[in-house]
């Protein structure tokens, strides 16, 4: 239905269903919402009187009324006593800037194999699992489990946390020494506010590494970031030493990307470092989980629980998708960890943690480690085969634990070329070369990621990096 | 077993039991580990041979050999060729320093009545409704849905969101203006931070009202915090204009804590403050699920998308425990805000985006909404009845909305005085002073929660209130 407005603004087409879900007035208000933000109601028109709207609609003069209060409480009109209403001026004619169309997003398709790292293997999920968990959590909870709670984490995550890690990483903590948060990203957001916090100017990282992430962290938290290299033994702790950093960020289980292990005397050499400057030492335990020949190592936390911070998370051996991990640290850091976890979101999901809890408590989380450590080693050899098969001449290093490998390249080869042909070809490769941050040409390596690259595909990508090279 | 090691040091009490769960190697390991960080093995002092270990504990040499051998990659032990294996120096008589008991939390018990305010009633929790989500996306969801995501939010509950609010809220958004967050405390620590890259030093905040929390996560982004007067049409926009500030922290809907709401007319001279100063207006959407007299007044954010950032939690309308919110910000704040929310976590969890998603989407949270929304009505006519027969000569206001209401003491009552003597009849009562940031003597108010007080408390509270008065 057409309405003619009193003044001299166009005509306004109002349509009224009167069988439909949305009551009278809400399909009249939305409509006339609608009609002053786009500007088809300019600001300071009149509208129609109550009784003149009501009666062209055949609606009742009172429905009209409360519509036409309910968008003067809300600003979208205006009514002075004994002057018709009127569209407000501050309403209209402007319209949200439009958004720019987001650029479409990298979806490179890899048919053949994908080799990206850092992910596991998501057919794995423990989707039943965790919807018991989540079930028994909802159904069994006192009340109080649905309570904002502690910033630090739910007392009973972070007493079965401390158990489990004591049991599996040699990780020297009490619950209290725990903090629970949303994953790597947010321990290492939360951990490098509080350096800040201590006076800490600058951050060492391992070099390759994720030197790009680090910095960008660091740098919003006011420190700077200083690469720190690494070599067969792990981080380089004399040039630690030389750098003046008085924090570093290190990966010893497995050092991301090279694989390499931290050595033991390397890690007495970077405690007396912490010890001599007071410095700290950021262990990221990401991918200790799956160690294959051997026990895992022991954290380096447990050494020396008094300079090291430990961080773990649930994204690797779970999925990333619960966002969940946790923060050991030394006592002089609690204080300024627990706040910034506070002021940074009030903690994180109480039923998700407590679900965390149970999972690890009732062994599925145990089970399920074992079911994934399986099947990375399968992947795992089978990478190792197709390698002597296709590429025999070529090394593949880093496979201590973990699911990637360095794959070396020969002197010379270039790693983009090869990159981008294998696209082409429909297997996604990653090379090293973006994770070095001083060499200037360093030795042509890919990364190849197997946490969620089926056993045929590795066989398939590895056929076609050997037919490349050829 | 007792074992004498070579060297001066003391017997070390070994047990190894065999018919226990965990192997042979780990036990040994991890009672080395332990008296080496508790000192009871010191630093530099010989281990016993593999061999003469092995025979003491009738242990097969090899696997202390493995254990040794652990422990030496971990930096417990030291070797050098020729030499005995001992304990190194690094990992001695430094046991992390002992954390300070945590202080006894302040576990008030109010066994008549507690009118705490800001938390919903906790045995309404969606525990059937939050399981079945749950299981419902780890049933059905694609592999894909356990990799991480775009951190701004799953694209699903950002349609999702985008539909409800503009149906429930009058909130004029697609789903490219939404940044799913980690509820209200992590939106607001994202928008203040994206101020500050902004260039906007100041943000001023209601008073009475959340000042000393907006105080302390405005100066953790290096901005200044500036109380404005609020009265009984909301906050006053003169005193805005002059304070200088260029961004305000507002709970139009129903003002936090006195229960106005702000008027048709304020909300326009706000948004042209905010369209004068190019600054910004942040909307706590937070109590717009629940009003009772007549419908929601639409969000200021409708009325104004260019200017508004409007900031939404499911803290009140499901449970704080889930930590789920949104923003929904102007175009110029996107790109900003996103990057914080990638920095600080990398993405809310996914499992739960998409849980909330279908639990909008299958009508079980308007359902569960409308069931709240009748039990917080009802304890609202409690209240309101129970003044009436207990301290009619008192005024309650503030009920338009939301699960609190004030309740103004006689001029000349002493609000701390008569809340310290109901705490000690059981009954929990919080006053309104310590929201007041500017006024030298505000008068004696009290803030009564009722979203987690069942009606017969609010009948024997308010009886203890008024015979207080007496």
């Amino acid at each position: 239905m057409r309405v003619e407005w009193a003044g001299s603004g166009p005509e306004l087409l109002v349509t009224i269903d009167r069988g439909g879900r949305t009551g009278l007035r809400a399909q009249l208000e939305e409509q006339l919402r609608m009609a002053i933000r786009t500007g088809r109601l300019a600001g300071g028109e009149p509208l129609p009187s109550s009784r003149e709207l009501a009666r062209t609609l055949g609606l009742s003069r009172g429905l009209v009324q409360d519509c036409y209060a309910q968008l003067q409480a809300e600003g979208y009109l205006t009514s002075r006593p004994g002057a018709a209403t009127r569209v407000a001026a501050t309403a209209v004619n402007r319209p949200a800037a439009p958004r720019p169309e987001p650029a479409a997003p990298a979806a490179v398709r890899h048919p053949v194999a994908d080799f990206r790292h850092g992910v596991p293997d998501l057919g794995l999920a423990p989707r039943e699992a965790w919807a018991w968990a989540v079930r028994e959590v909802c159904r069994t909870a006192p009340n109080a489990a649905f309570d904002y709670d502690d910033a630090v984490g739910r007392r009973r995550l972070r007493e079965v946390l401390a158990s489990y890690l004591a049991r599996v990483r040699a990780v020297a903590a009490t619950p209290d020494d725990l903090i629970v948060c949303a994953g790597m990203q947010q321990a290492l957001s939360l951990v490098v506010t509080a350096l800040a916090g201590e006076g800490i100017g600058a951050l060492a990282y391992e070099d390759p590494g994720s030197g790009a992430a680090v910095t960008e962290l660091a740098a919003a938290a006011g420190l700077a970031a200083v690469p720190v290299p690494v070599d067969d033994d792990g981080l380089d702790v004399a040039a630690l030493r030389r750098s003046g950093a008085r924090a570093v960020l290190v990966t010893p289980a497995h050092q991301w990307p090279t694989g390499v292990v931290l050595t033991g005397s390397r890690r007495r050499e970077l405690i007396a470092w912490a010890r001599d400057c007071r410095g700290l030492i950021i262990e990221d335990d990401y991918d200790a989980e799956f160690r294959y020949d051997r026990d895992p190592v022991g954290s380096l936390q447990g050494l020396a629980p008094d300079c090291v911070v430990s961080l773990g998370t649930v994204s690797k051996s779970l999925t990333p998708a619960l966002r969940l991990g946790w923060i050991v640290a030394p006592g002089r850091l609690h204080e300024a960890l627990a706040r910034g976890k506070r002021l940074a979101d009030r903690g994180s999901p109480g039923l998700d943690q407590l679900a965390l809890a149970l999972l690890i408590e009732s062994g599925r989380y145990d089970r399920h480690l074992r079911r994934a450590r399986a099947e990375y080693a399968a992947r795992r050899e089978t990478l190792v085969a197709a390698t002597a098969r296709h590429a025999p001449h070529l090394r593949l290093t880093g496979l201590a634990a973990g699911f990637h490998a360095i794959l070396h390249l020969p002197p010379g080869a270039a790693e983009d070329r090869i990159i981008e042909q294998a696209g082409r070809r429909g297997v996604g490769l990653y090379g090293m070369a973006p994770l070095h941050h001083r060499a200037a040409n360093p030795p042509p390596r890919l990364i190849l990621g197997f946490g969620n690259t089926p056993r045929r595909a590795i066989e398939a990508g590895l056929a076609t990096v050997a037919d490349l090279l050829r």
